[in-house]
């Protein structure tokens, strides 16, 4: 069974420097499977990252090494880190990008990478993706025990997460992301929203909306139709029926959210 | 020989939805080899979708499994089906998706997905490409008979594709597809165009603009000329030789393309 | 080993043409491992894919197969060439693709393809990347060798890359590259500024600005402050810690940048 490396990068579409992070990856390891996660991350965006990573990661086999590289730190004392945590296996630099992961799950395994054998021989001050990250993400597809990159911690950096305040006939939460078709994910539960007696007389507050009804999808609406529901991955989303409601509301991340009941 | 699996969605660039998907089906066959086609197909636009499906998918090897997520009415009553279509096999929403391939050659079997314990055990309102397409795409890819995931139908949603019209002396038709150069691809085939005894008299009329002649390639003409010539999928195009012609001329998909001799 | 075959071309996001070489390549060789290095070079932009395969390419394993499609020429008189380049393998047209990476390391082999039994039985005017470039790629990545593609021939078709001007106390060169971080990327080698004693009191001019000092690595200056530094490729760039520098200097390529000292 071939190992699989994915790749979360801020580096932008047809950048030299995935290409040269696969090339070494592959010169270690070439019957590696890669998987690009998202190059598109805005740049030094940290936060984004780390929700991107929190979304997109869990769903691979267990035992997948996925690296991380989005790094304003780099040739600075920041750190860089091997990660377990649930069933996933994570490389990257210690600056709050696995901090959303480590959030739900605690990581069972943290280690700075010290040991400088397993790296490029020589190491540049701007690229640690490629020089540190990239070889030592080959290694641990061959099989290396992570125990050989360096000392174990005990704790990440973490960043400041916001949970939604929960009251008994309302929850304010905020948006935290906005997919592809412009929906506005924000951080408000499925499980949050249990309290719920009936969905259809519920209403969501955004931008000055008022929506009324939490809907089961999207096809429940007449097209350009502003609406809720929780989305795939459990979090209460606002979306436009057939549109986008990122563009319809301005939404952005950090919008406030309020569900009433 | 490892079975190939092609993704082709309206997700967006780096989104954790198509992650989610690689997850799932990596999860239930590593070995599987996954080849992106597009994300970047309109939000929702199933036509787009449609042209793109019947371009790009065609040259893969025989068995090849294609997996094509633009769902407007997911968590609808809208069926999601397995096609044999040529030599390929396609899994998608049954919204037109699969019409344009259809056109061309009558699918030899169509598969209703029915059958939910080939599925994720839970299935949300909102993603079924994650939910049933990917680990369905997945346990074909491992062998699995298509007749274990539901009936069989005879027939496929259709989508109006209008035909050029094709006269003694002349043949109306319309701009399709807009390619990355900005060449404008048109529904008139190389095969219509056989009347034509002169290709250097023809004229193609397009958005108030006539060009004279039908070129063979590109650099047959100056830089900055407009040009029309037959491209590589056998259809009729408009171009500028190193430029856009979807810039020069506004084009865009429906504007009317008018061939006389 | 499977072998590896990259891709690189100007055909932008999702296109079919790109989904059509994929397919071609695996069904001569099912096994091979394709890698996209990148689609999103401007449209016949031949000096911006040749300094890309010059950054990217070299960090691949020996004998990797590189294919480059950005071929304005296509269907006219101009070549396409196999190279072998330092230890890796390029398939383009001679168009000056390769000229980049032939100006820094002299090609050992170079082959005019002209052999059509190995091209796909009927090849088009327009789209040689599939119907030559492809099937041939296929070929070599199953071990066939070079030599039956066609004559060897002694030179590429070279572009004009002019060099820095280096003077006692001074170089002059100029920005050749911007990355997805808006970083300017230049044509000054590090091994240029080793004649600079002390290089916190170099100043660097570009666009009217001048940046007192070359740093180690962009988090020594506080955010928003313009730097230069040797990046991760060696060569002197121009950056904004956590910005853009591309977008404070309106800087881009061709732009001149002096080093005194």
């Amino acid at each position: 069974m071939p190992q699989i490396v994915t790749l979360t990068t801020d580096f932008g579409l047809g950048s030299p420097y995935l290409a040269a992070m696969k090339g070494v990856i592959l010169s270690i390891n070439p019957a590696v499977r890669l998987v690009d996660i998202a190059h598109t991350v805005a740049p030094q965006n940290i936060r984004q990252g780390a929700l991107l990573l929190a979304e997109a990661t869990t769903w691979f086999p267990a035992g997948t090494i996925h690296v991380a590289v989005i790094d304003p730190g780099v040739g600075t004392e920041r750190r860089i880190v091997y990660a377990h945590i649930g069933d996933q296996q994570y490389l990257a630099p210690d600056n709050g990008l696995l901090s959303r992961l480590a959030a739900k799950t605690r990581p069972s395994r943290i280690i700075v990478l010290e040991n400088a054998e397993h790296w490029l021989p020589s190491v540049s001050n701007t690229f640690h993706g490629r020089d540190i990250m990239a070889p030592v993400a080959a290694q641990l597809s061959l099989g290396m025990e992570p125990d050989r990159l360096g000392p174990s911690i005990s704790g990440l950096v973490e960043l400041d997460w916001t949970a939604p305040q929960v009251e008994r006939n309302r929850i304010v939460g905020e948006v935290v992301w906005i997919d592809g078709f412009g929906n506005l994910i924000t951080d408000i539960t499925s499980a949050m929203l249990v309290a719920i007696a009936d969905r259809s007389r519920a209403t969501t507050e955004i931008a000055g909306e008022t929506i009324r009804g939490i809907d089961r999808t999207y096809g429940e609406r007449v097209a350009r139709t502003l609406m809720a529901l929780v989305g795939s991955s459990g979090y209460l989303e606002v979306a436009v029926a057939d549109g986008s409601a990122a563009a319809r509301l301005s939404g952005k991340s950090g919008t406030q959210v309020t569900v009433r009941w």
